[in-house]
């Protein structure tokens, strides 16, 4: 059973009147935020899922990392079951009117029912919007029931290519739906398929950077301030990258010190203007990459001349083994949000197309305010959202729960605004590519 | 407050194989059924909102009026709201991307303040979307503020004209969404605007006709019967029409004996084929017109033969005096669904776009199972849906209250592709009116 919260997260800081504020201006200006986001995806359109992390320290509201291959859909809220086929449903109808066979294919780790439980729930909610769905191992040889704690029975099936067709056993799908972020490479059997492949293989880790995201996001940002009246910093990290790093070597070790210590720098500047009296650090990640793994959090670039072999090792490799190079230095933001049990927490929310979905609270009991939480373990525990994030309540408080799930549902379809404008660099890169 | 349902009124009668049958068909076919409806809404875009009078007999679900004016927003679950404006949200990417202006006309009645409470409800819903909304009086000369009983307040404004243009005081809008049903016919003021109407002033009670949508109910409900495999009649009422009547001078009252008994035969063999032994009846109305006037219940034609003179003035007139001439002969469904308190009840479906928003019980303690319900009064009153009418539950039993809903969305929707189509009829006759 998916956990619902009853409460929302309690806002462990004094410091909350900036973030009052975003909230006033983002309920004020609903309106205007709804024509903006409907004119930025009819420029640019949606993906076809995504999902944010956010962190919320009271006096900054900001996106840290946006996922095209959403997993946890399981996580999300049953109640809200209609709002979702709906969802799917409008996608459908917009973009891929004649559908009717989807062929979904998700990560290769199936000893991980977690996951598995959102795969199942994610073929299910494609079902009840009217597609035949059928799930496609990367691995398999043969036919596969997983029997899941929620009861459920997913079957994977091997999948094989007809010429350029992607196929499984008497199933001609017309559409390839990843939920596979390609981390290890694109396999050879998604490469020059007939079928459209939604998200686009160019949005696989190989080759998608964060760099990439956060300076569309930047921008993003900036006009959505605009539209509101509000500083773009509350709701923007800064960020830097480092290129052709080699952490085992300690290659590019003064690019790193210098951007930390430049990041650290503006949100110094920032603090200080608004009287905030927290640290602050940074968040060094692989550009490329998820999962948690290589992250670290920073209070100085002096941090980065003494890297002992262990942190070294770690922050070498990302998931499946992807070497990192490429570097991404961003502000961290504080999440002062903890539940009852002051256990630390994260709200993540999904979008299907430009709708939004909900979330939920990433909660964890091992972790501090100042480090990344998206890392799966004992401590780790989803709670799903009481409301959907769609809509303010001008009659209530503006920190009042439904309010601050709106503002969560406004700065995430800010970021699959971000998303639209790197899956139209991909287009247009491949159409040039496919011009040269 | 809306009052929401917390249990599903009962089915008061033992005739229900039938119906449960239509249910585990609806079930099992949920998936060929969303795909069906998204290519009927492909090919025939759906109006911008319809609300739907179900009747529902235990052994027969289907249709009785569909009103494409649809007041009672302010009925809807507001639990909902999310759903309410993702649906309004999803027809403006689909058809009105660019809008940002819109005047909302509702009826010339103000002095009914539940229907005000209706059109308080729809501006905010539209406010909530992300448009600029007014409320554009068809009679008032001056701005006109109504102070309603949940507390809101609505603000009519009168309309002008500036050449082909339809304003307010300082306020051009781009799209004029009628919640009028131009029973007293289409004012002059409305009349060859540059802007676009929503739903057209073909839709208006001037020309639509009951016959042309229950003709384009009857095809595609026998397309949907084909698609989950059931007898079309058990979703499908008989009905047939006469033209030029005159109540008052008893014209053409032989086609009205004749057809009256002609539905009841039909049905009676239906009955029979069932093993239903209830009696059958027809609904007399005209084929112009709504709001429950000039509306008869009838168990024979012989009872048209000698109609007293307070019977024949009553069925002589519709809403705003419209005239009856032509009539609509339907033959009458049961309602066997009552609440607790043994008042008859009658399910209101409501949709925008493609959407089912969920809908409310019309409960009315004064009338039988036989009677239209559709008769605001003292006894009327209304109990919102607990569920919004999109998915069914596979594990619950098909009569469960989540997919008696779910039956009751799909039927809606089929009214709606009626809906659609008499849409397509009317663009035609104006492309060929234009061209001639």
């Amino acid at each position: 059973m998916t956990e619902v919260l009853q409460n929302i997260p309690l806002l462990a800081t004094e410091r909350t009147e900036a973030l009052l504020d975003i909230e006033r201006h983002l309920i004020a200006g609903q309106s205007a935020i709804e024509r903006w986001f409907r004119s930025q995806f009819q420029m640019t359109p949606a993906p076809f899922y995504a999902s944010v992390d956010l962190r919320n320290s009271g006096f900054k509201l900001a996106p840290v990392d946006t996922n095209l291959f959403s997993a946890g859909f399981n996580n999300l809220n049953p109640e809200f079951s209609s709002l979702y086929v709906s969802a799917i449903q409008h996608y459908l109808n917009q973009y891929y009117p004649g559908l009717e066979r989807l062929l979904l294919i998700p990560e290769n780790h199936t000893r991980n029912l977690f996951y598995l439980e959102n795969v199942a729930r994610l073929r299910e909610l494609l079902e009840m919007s009217g597609l035949d769905v059928r799930v496609g191992s990367l691995l398999l040889e043969e036919r596969t029931a997983y029997d899941l704690p929620s009861g459920n029975v997913l079957l994977l099936e091997p999948i094989f290519r007809e010429g350029n067709r992607l196929q499984a056993a008497g199933f001609d799908p017309q559409l390839i739906l990843l939920n596979n972020d390609l981390s290890g490479g694109v396999p050879e059997i998604l490469e020059n398929l007939e079928q459209p492949i939604s998200p686009p293989l160019a949005a696989g880790w190989r080759s998608r950077r964060k760099s990439q995201h956060f300076a569309h996001y930047r921008a993003a940002a900036h006009e959505l301030a605009e539209v509101i009246d509000i500083d773009p910093w509350l709701i923007d990290p800064f960020f830097r990258r480092c290129q052709g790093i080699d952490f085992m070597r300690a290659e590019g070790r003064d690019c790193l010190v210098a951007n930390v210590d430049a990041v650290l720098e503006l949100t110094r500047e920032r603090y200080a203007h608004y009287g905030i009296t927290q640290r602050p650090f940074v968040i060094v990640k692989a550009d490329a990459g998820t999962y948690g793994m290589g992250i670290m959090t920073a209070y100085s670039g002096a941090e980065f001349m003494d890297l002992n072999r262990k942190e070294r090792t770690r922050m070498a490799k990302s998931k499946e083994g992807l070497p990192v190079s490429d570097v991404f230095i961003q502000e961290g933001v504080y999440t002062f949000e903890q539940t009852a049990e002051e256990a630390v927490a994260e709200p993540v929310v999904y979008m299907v197309g430009q709708q939004v979905l909900g979330g939920f609270y990433r909660v964890h009991t091992g972790r501090g305010r100042d480090e990344n939480l998206n890392a799966p373990g004992a401590h780790f525990e989803p709670m799903a959202f009481g409301e959907p994030c769609i809509l303010p309540c001008r009659k209530s408080p503006p920190d009042a729960p439904v309010n601050r799930y709106y503002a969560y549902g406004v700065i995430a379809r800010l970021t699959l605004v971000a998303a639209a404008r790197e899956m139209a660099d991909w287009r247009q890169q491949q159409a040039s590519g496919a011009a040269s």
